[in-house]
């Protein structure tokens, strides 16, 4: 039941702003009832492809609202993680009333240096004991100042009933975090990448949070049903083709480069708010016309 | 006049929380007025050492109005920097409205790939042309993901009239900043650790934010005189002193034992706020048993 | 038949040395005339396992004359990096005579911030040109001062005729080689550890070069065997069997674990040379507790 | 004594090569007479700006020969650490034999995160007491694989009678050090770098071996002077000098561009042993075109 709510591709989705820096919640609208109709299993809302960080909590609690209303049958996770225990619960309180099925709490960053497993146990294990809606970690070293939970912290938390799994962003880690929660009935490991989603997916995980899904949700999901279908020389085709493609999306301009691709591919991108900013049109150009040739846009 | 501002000690004050983690906003008064007492120049409010990323946009500003009504002839920087443009300008204006006499701009980080020089650049001019008080940037890479901006940005952006200066806290960028900044008038750089306060003063540093001054403002300024008055014999040996200190207080406990040290000094220190910890019982009476024999609490 | 000899398993084979620190060249006959009993396909003289760099350059080749005496019908690959291309191409000629198959060279590192693409291109083309033997590059970021040669320059080197595949020790970094050199005819990529040694012939390495073979060459070898017969199941459950137990042997203690556990297992292990040091008395007997329980040894 | 011996600026000398890659003792043999001249204390002879790596054993004795051989009241300094403390100890003798006045020991790296104290300290205290000249220790972690030897062990290591001090080269150590040594006697730090000679100097440093002094050994004697005569003012200026130079030449183009800095000051310099190249002339001009307009070559 879980396993199934979290099984399949999810999209981490981008926030579309005005001009003006604005946020748009139609646009937003449009972007989920479009992505509805594909065979993605669900949402990440507030995540760090929404740009979560540049957002103000109104702003953040009325996108997840926008999610929760269009949700049809997709499952919402939200992106909770504050800096504070005191903050992320407050905060994770407020999606769980909004609706969210879950959120997702990324590791606290700021004082880098002093998040050790000691503290990054206690966090996660307040946090989840404190909400009512069942909890999953982030690890993103990326966005986090370098801060990794270590696979032996995993195990130990995956034992907590209200700590349902995790999202992996780190490039070499979930191979451990997999072993370490290997047999841990109710807990699933999410791929953050597409660069390691199949090798994930071949090892247990459950699925996908993958940025390149906000451009190309159909080719994410194709990937997923052909592993699934136990289809591996599709998947690995397939595998590197997603590979290929995310090393030109976000692995070089970030988020920038995913709300252009997601332009190209006709759903609301547009440009991120600053001080980001968007790809050059040199860029864009380049990316279009590869797109272009794949036959993808 | 503003070199006069921005010369000598500056304490990044902490913020004491109650055994339920609200703030203590009369402690920190007594802090201050107790402070105010010795020969500091002035306060960082909402620096690291204050845990501002750690409290709401609420308490932060009400943690400033205690600073500024308490100020007397103290100078008052606040730190404002958010991840957008645009939430940085707001917050910076309410605090020049609250009564601030500089903000400090920390770089942000989350999209820490993203964070070069270009992008630092618009992000810093933006901001210093949008807000009524005068601008310091702060460099710290290790609260930031280990975004560093560079030297040749800090010489382009040190000719902003509003931009009037910088905090580095980094551990090997000082002389780099203070040689592209050489020459330009009304820019100062500000050393933010006590490991290269004597250092940067000797090479045209003005001044120091000094986490170690929460617990020992007397001994900050006292090697601040020794320098101001060409004493560097007594200069250097206050430098290794305080060196040693930092070692033992911020080097190894953070946040934490800086609270702890400024309890042990007498003033209002107390817990962090979660997910951080105190220091542990053993650290605490190590550092004491340390600070007694040194006679310095 | 260049793939065919490039597929399997190579053991990376440790240096036995005496209490005074000879090299022990008969204990080390002793061990591949073991070895060949296996299914293992070959043999990495020289490695990083090896303590290459431990060894003089007269100690390296008497060592290889060992391997390239005893092979029987394995393949042999020697380690011939050196810091100058000079010195590089001097010793390959000399291991080629002496009779590898293959020499695998590692990245130049002494003057790390240099070793950017283009000077790692000249490197190896200059060298793939100048020796009799076909040659390997060699990736291993952890014992090069961080250096890693990038997909695309391995993608150019790849098809030049002399330069017939690579190791890959980073931990995430193969797919991005796999992904640069698909479809090249007869050049393979090498995974260097066990901890993605499944997940890299799943999308198209033809082995792997693994330290934990040192001890435990038969359970390499059934892995390899299931993902062959496409016994994915068995696969994955080997994965993670071997996934652990690397993180208990070189995972924790390196070289000197590796050689601890080859001792445990049978073969001549031993201490490495100074400076390192065997793993503690204490480590020891956990690790073949372990291994007991496990029935490996 | 021993104190003086090591104040003032050594030169970690280039080694000069034909087209053909071969040393040219000869070329060496006329840089050393010309420095003879400056008032320079001496020189470091294997160092990493002398391509130690890149040598043969055989041309490392040769060279130091030569070094030997014209030293007059110079003293020489000699760079003599290998991967192994076997090898590290035999090739200290030789150098001891041929006449080097101490010898200069990097950390290992190839096993970087094997490296720990514990291990460094049983390194250093061997190697001490099987030679028969005093020794320094090299931390330099951006030619050592980020191996950085602690502040708390070089404190105990510098009471062995024969570990006479250390070079630093790391970019925000040398406090440290300084500070775990002070009070020591006999015990000497000297800055790697011309970043940092003021600030060691004034700290307690008694020396410098700067790549710099390869094209300008007058002008860091001339900082050197002004700091002996107490004429800060003087010495902060030529410290900003020599800062922004250094950055002009080996932190941008490292030993190539060293040696092209000193082909410019009318010494033997040229291009480094491949896989290094030299600098392209683009880069050649523009130093070229600096150096004069300051008046340097």
């Amino acid at each position: 039941m879980l396993k199934e709510k979290l099984s399949g591709v999810f999209i981490p989705a981008i926030t579309p702003f005005a001009a003006d820096e604005e946020v748009q919640y139609d646009k937003l609208e449009d972007n989920i009832l479009k992505y509805n109709k594909t065979s993605i299993r669900g949402y990440l809302a507030l995540g760090s492809n929404g740009e979560n960080k540049s957002l103000t909590i109104d702003e953040r609690l009325k996108i997840l609202e926008v999610f929760v209303k269009n949700k049809q049958d997709k499952v919402i996770m939200a992106g909770t993680g504050c800096e504070s225990t005191k903050e992320t619960i407050e905060f994770s309180r407020q999606a769980a009333e909004i609706g969210a099925d879950f959120v997702s709490v990324l590791t606290p960053s700021y004082f880098a240096k002093q998040m050790k497993d000691e503290i990054l146990i206690d966090y996660y294990t307040e946090i989840a004991e404190s909400i009512p809606v069942p909890m999953l970690m982030y690890n993103a070293p990326g966005f986090a100042g370098g801060v990794k939970i270590s696979p032996k912290a995993v195990g130990k938390l995956a034992s907590n009933k209200n700590i349902v799994g995790m999202k992996d962003s780190s490039s070499d880690g979930i191979m451990g975090y997999l072993n370490a929660t290997r047999g841990i009935e109710d807990f699933c490991v999410i791929a953050g990448s597409a660069n390691f989603f199949l090798t994930g997916l071949i090892c247990g995980a459950t699925g996908g949070i993958l940025s390149l899904a906000n451009g190309f949700p159909g080719k994410c999901c194709e990937l997923y049903d052909a592993f699934k279908s136990g289809n591996m020389e599709d998947a690995v085709r397939l595998h590197f083709e997603i590979f290929t493609l995310n090393a030109k999306v976000s692995g070089s301009g970030g988020v920038s480069a995913v709300k252009a691709s997601a332009t190209m591919a006709g759903y609301n991108g547009g440009a991120p708010r600053k001080p980001l900013k968007p790809i050059t049109s040199v860029q864009y150009e380049e990316l279009k016309k590869y797109l272009e040739e794949k036959g993808m846009v």
